[in-house]
């Protein structure tokens, strides 16, 4: 909307988009000192800017990609982290035919440097190696300061409470459909 | 824990697994009959059983991908989906330089092809088109049938109501961590 130049939206617009009821919308903005103005509705630039800031969105994220296989090069490819404030900065592999290559500007790093990014000051990292190497990944992003991880190996992994781990198993999201399919 | 030959499970065991107390595991599948045995727990294999007929995952599913570009063909190697009976059994794309090419023995088809899948009985597809040809995938997709859809271009898609679609934004997953990361 905001792209569009659409400088106020309403609750009821909101709501419409989301499927749900335009007081839930207005409940749940009231909890974080209600913008709205009566009538009016939203200012969109200012909305956008309060929703990032209640979602720690407001500040500029450095990550990390380990693993630059098919996956990987697909995410350093992926145009859509900078609309939320992300930015790839660094990417490791243990291969070394691909250690020292450069992809999308960024110069492939052996995965023995994965304990400088406390010194980078970067805490997120993404993880696309073989399932077999996802743990000791993680064991290594932990040891380096890492705090967020976004997990693309089929597994689970296990790391200290501190941490915040989100596992994506494309395959568990396609088996989630059939349960919500109609019988056919 | 049925791979590694393990016949029981207690409540307890599942609990810890997953981080939330073990009468809400006996609670929860009580609702669905409580298959297990007090004392010794819920036999593995029938249990795996049970929540597979649950989810409706106890029959094969088919599904076709739409989009063989980097993150397709990612799609294509993808071994996860037989663990939950699903099959890739077609892709298509747009491409002249595509189509007709072999990928993990399936021939790529052209996009016009996709009216046959009513068909060939697949009521399942995995978007990974640009997002800009995202909708009108969909609603290709639709026409023939398709109930389910895994979307993987980060955009939204509007389909009838009968239609279950999940969108997949790997930014969006990865903007969700910091605001479960502790301030550094």
């Amino acid at each position: 909307m905001s792209e569009q130049g659409q400088q106020s939206v309403s609750s009821r617009n909101l709501a419409d988009f989301l499927g749900i009821n335009p007081w839930q919308i207005r409940k749940d903005f009231s909890y974080f000192g209600g913008f709205g103005t009566p009538g009016v509705g939203y200012n969109t630039e200012k909305l956008i800017k309060q929703i990032n800031k209640i979602l720690k969105l407001d500040v500029a994220h450095k990550a990390v990609l380990v693993g630059v296989g098919n996956l990987g090069s697909v995410v350093l490819a992926y145009p859509g982290f900078k609309i939320y404030g992300f930015d790839i900065v660094a990417a490791f592999d243990t291969d070394p035919k691909k250690i020292g290559r450069k992809v999308k500007n960024i110069t492939i790093e052996d995965v023995s440097n994965l304990q400088t990014l406390k010194k980078r000051k970067i805490s997120l990292a993404i993880i696309a190696v073989p399932s077999d190497a996802a743990q000791q990944t993680a064991d290594a992003l932990v040891e380096a300061g890492v705090k967020g991880i976004l997990n693309f190996s089929p597994c689970y992994i296990t790391v200290p409470k501190k941490v915040k781990v989100t596992t994506i198993d494309i395959a568990m999201d396609l088996a989630r459909l059939p349960y919500y399919m109609p019988a056919s």
